[in-house]
């Protein structure tokens, strides 16, 4: 399956002129997730009174208020949707969106330390900005140690956000029991990605089950099924969203990582040569590695990972990507998984709103160009 | 208020032989708590199926169950008890103090890996062991990202055992209400913590505001008033806790640093010149800058914090905090806070066989010598 056929299947579920509603509700959600966050956020008061403390907390906020793309509560939400979740109830659905967005930054400010990345969203990391006050001694170590304490602090007023969402009946204690199965996975799958790592072996298979558990349940499924559960979903739905969103999920996070050595840093947020400096044993780069021989192998172990790596050498991985063809089974793993969603998500007995949405998410997470 | 008048009024309360019964009862409840963290961590089996994950698992485990003394366990419960807690309602009680002695484990794996500590309670800390795995590639990375995960991973842990025991009813919710705050105050209070120590200025006031909220909310105030809420307890008797809880926490961290400087390692289970080569700001050195002169202000200022202190210039530090009257100012300071713990103790109008067990424990916290 190519890319010109997913268009083709999106039109065919979308319906041609008709997602303006769907559009105009995603915004609204979008919004409202904005909204709660900066007022949750903004009556969050240090206990203590320090101005530097009080800079943390509103380094914090910016983080989450400012950037994001919203996708875990958009997930949410059209899980919530499909599963036939209505209009009294809407805000369970996105309170708890938020919750798993709040959640989500804090991961990826422990990301940015674990990986000692420079740039997220297009501005500093938390822990770069915070390293870069100029009256610090040991600035670094203050930095790395200040952003995971508010990797924690996030994660710890995520929970205390998801607990008011989901208190009190059976459609709430699905939805946190399905979040802390989530929690346990994406932390496990960034466990096993850092072990990948760290043994600079990572073949396809093994590489494919980080994703798998770092970003297909974490960011696709999970959040469509905390949203159906909080609808009271059957079990038969939680499973269909799982063969819709697990696909989705891989075809995503391939799609990321083939945008971090090819995409635009101007969309992308982030240095074009971070992902190669920093070594990342993508399913990208597993495909390379077991492709390249010869002199392309020997410069794909000597490049790869460098952190003095410059653009020429970049633009020699690139094309030894490209000729390997791990680029085009990369793309082809991509299109595979984009229609099996696809197809899933056709076969699931949901309300039509939100497949037309899950439709155009599936478009905007896989495609070519972001 | 010297050490000694502490112990006659710990007879005053506890009265002579009248211990027993109480040693009997924490000794149950530390293990029953060391019972309840081994099966619900032997439940927790990786989602997926790889050798190194499961040991960073398996290491978890190993340093939530085989360490620590359980004080926060022990002060919930005999808050609850204190609070008229009731045997058929037990469990609750057991079970959220486990809760908290997960959380503390998560909080104490990233305070090894922002301290950058060698050992704790005897053993290689977390990032340390899964660093000295001889085949990784960049061994000390792997390490801190691996702790970081864990400890991550502990606290959402700790987090659904907590919403197993505080769920459903007013007290559950009130406990619950207190475990959020308790973990903001705890990472806020660690932020100041290392704040001061990035601007090496802190002073005494400074020092105190630190442990006042890394130390005596979280490690005593909270886990007597959770165990109150769980219990049903009155505002009364939760600013009663407060009253006891406060000055007992900050006496305990005041030995803590008098014995991270003064202590005997085979105690402690940490080397000896960790805490003056990590350059902490205690109220114990606060003093000693305070009032060091000259030369010994010049040594202090070298030698305090440097990566490459030996025995013999840690001896000269020592003796410095000593001719200085730090040293003394601190155990003065810690006759006086304990003092007012018991003072406040007797107060309290709670179950006398409480009174007894947290006069026990506060003299166990604060003592020159354990």
């Amino acid at each position: 399956m190519t890319a010109d056929t997913v268009d083709t299947s999106i039109k065919g579920i979308t319906g041609v002129g008709d997602t303006g509603g769907v559009a105009a509700v995603t915004s609204a959600v979008r919004g409202r997730v904005d909204e709660l966050l900066a007022g949750f956020l903004d009556a969050r008061r240090p206990p203590v009174g320090d101005p530097d403390v009080a800079e943390g907390y509103r380094l914090l906020r910016e983080f989450v208020v400012e950037g994001g793309k919203r996708i875990r509560p958009l997930l949410c939400y059209w899980g919530w949707r499909g599963a036939g979740g209505e209009e009294p109830h809407e805000d369970r659905a996105v309170v708890t969106g938020a919750a798993l967005e709040l959640y989500h930054a804090g991961l990826l400010i422990h990301d940015d330390v674990m990986d000692g990345s420079e740039l997220r969203r297009g501005r500093p990391t938390i822990h770069r900005g915070l390293a870069g006050a100029p009256r610090w001694t040991g600035a670094e170590t203050f930095g790395q140690s200040a952003a995971i304490l508010l990797g924690v602090l996030a994660q710890a007023w995520a929970d205390e956000l998801l607990a008011d969402a989901a208190a009190g009946d059976a459609r709430g204690r699905a939805a946190r029991a399905l979040f802390n199965r989530m929690r346990t996975e994406v932390v496990t799958g960034q466990y096993l990605d850092i072990l990948a790592h760290a043994r600079a072996d990572a073949d396809v298979e093994q590489a494919l089950t980080v994703i798998r558990y770092k970003t297909a349940r974490y960011t696709v499924e999970r959040p469509l099924q905390i949203g159906a559960a909080l609808a009271g979903a059957p079990p038969a739905l939680l499973e269909a969203y799982s063969r819709f969103g697990l696909p989705l999920g891989e075809a995503f996070q391939l799609r990321d990582d083939v945008l971090g050595v090819f995409g635009d840093p101007a969309v992308t947020g982030k240095p074009v040569l971070d992902d190669l400096r920093e070594g990342k044993r993508t399913v990208l780069m597993a495909y390379a590695y077991a492709r390249a021989r010869g002199p392309e192998r020997d410069r794909l172990r000597t490049w790869h990972g460098a952190p003095d790596l410059d653009e020429r050498r970049a633009a020699e991985l690139r094309q030894i990507i490209v000729d390997t063809g791990a680029l085009g089974e990369v793309e082809d793993l991509i299109a595979l998984r984009a229609g099996q969603a696809l197809g899933a998500l056709s076969d699931c007995a949901i309300a039509p709103e939100a497949a037309r949405a899950l439709a155009v998410l599936t478009e905007r997470l896989t495609r070519r160009v972001r």
